[in-house]
């Protein structure tokens, strides 16, 4: 039986300060969990019911802490709790110049809906990029619901939430901006070494942002829609970049 | 001021039966309603605080109901409450097979979330598709998270819901699905006459649209993501379509 203070701190996971206080974050689900273990992601603890099945395979388990479904439903983020809850370690790894030096980056400026930053974490993904950049106003990764829409793939990209502005200064590869005016996608060429950077769902790049970027790049339109949603137009340049 | 009856009929506009019974939807949100005065949809009702100014321009305008802040948070389908609330009438077109001998349709096959079938109509529009037809296990394309998420496309792009085996049956166009194989959307040419159809999150198209395609398009994977969101996946392939 968990104590009310094991279920308070679960309960705080929910608090992004708490989360980084603590260095920890919640993963539910069954699927989610068993890509973690397999990925061998840092897992301090699972809380799941008795009749959850650890994933099949030779990956080392973590601690598992039995907990009834009343539990369950007090400590899960969600109003239908899944059979397992992980708590995970973050992973704090430090932002390297070099690793804007080479290779594909998707850096978001100020993307606000978990939604749309969990499937942009999933498209960079798919398509290969090395990792993802986030400002400090964007959602937090480590949220439930940004979790929840990356699928798995927060755990397989190395994310960093840094200074877009600092970061994007030291970029040693050209970096595309994702903006209303600009080159057409459809003329793009392919491109190995580049960081794609996505504004905010209301306003678009930072000023800050703007001075940094090298080209711009723009989705024609032919419909009458204002604009289109964030993860999809920055899904769209991915694409056309590493086809 | 309200009547009990009012409000309540009012509340049971977020419960499909009702919405399909009386013929019809709730659209909140300035910006949104705003987008419906424009376009001239059918508005049977406004309900909106003292404080709310009806957009400018030449419009005709519903008749307007003066509700109260606690009215507004009782009538509302969301957590936090817009200054105004359209009561619309749903459009009862017909779909007639010469919709699909020519232009550029989108199909959706059992696409569960709402959100999803919200961004695919806002793509749908801003590719300058003629339609979207809905297969009638998708998410209600009148339920209010599906609108919030279509960012007032809804209201300009013709929707049918529909059998689809029945509808592509009648195609005269190429029937394109989107699937884990395929031709690469990299290798796609451009299509003014066509059916992108997208399947759900989680089966992907059922046998029997399956039967009716003449040709199938996937987006190649460079990295480790499973999978797109139907919506990423769907926006990619309209495009290549379109461009």
């Amino acid at each position: 039986m968990l104590t009310k203070a094991q279920i308070r701190d679960l309960r705080s996971l929910r608090d992004r300060k708490h989360r980084e206080t603590t260095g920890r974050f919640a993963v539910e689900g069954e699927k989610l969990v068993a890509d973690l273990i397999a990925e061998g992601h840092a897992i301090e603890e699972l809380y799941a019911l008795e009749s959850w099945t650890p994933p099949a395979g030779r990956h080392a388990l973590p601690r598992r802490v039995v907990v009834s479904e009343e539990e369950m439903g007090r400590i899960s983020h969600f109003p239908t709790p899944s059979p397992v809850l992980a708590v995970c370690v973050m992973r704090r790894e430090e932002l390297v110049p070099s690793m804007l030096a080479t290779g594909r980056t998707l850096a978001l400026d100020g993307v606000q809906d978990p939604g749309n930053v969990g499937t942009l974490i999933r498209v960079a993904d798919w398509f290969g990029f090395a990792c993802v950049l986030l400002s400090p106003d964007c959602a937090d990764p480590h949220s439930p619901k940004v979790i929840q829409a990356s699928m798995g793939s927060f755990a397989r990209v190395p994310l960093f939430r840094t200074d877009l502005d600092e970061a994007l200064s030291a970029a040693k590869v050209p970096v595309l901006g994702c903006d209303l005016t600009g080159e057409s996608v459809h003329e793009l060429a392919p491109q190995k070494n580049v960081v794609v950077v996505i504004g905010s769902e209301g306003r678009g790049l930072t000023d800050p942002v703007r001075e940094r970027l090298t080209g711009r790049v723009t989705i024609p339109r032919i419909g009458k829609a204002e604009s289109l949603n964030a993860a999809v137009a920055g899904a769209i340049v991915c694409a056309a970049l590493a086809r």
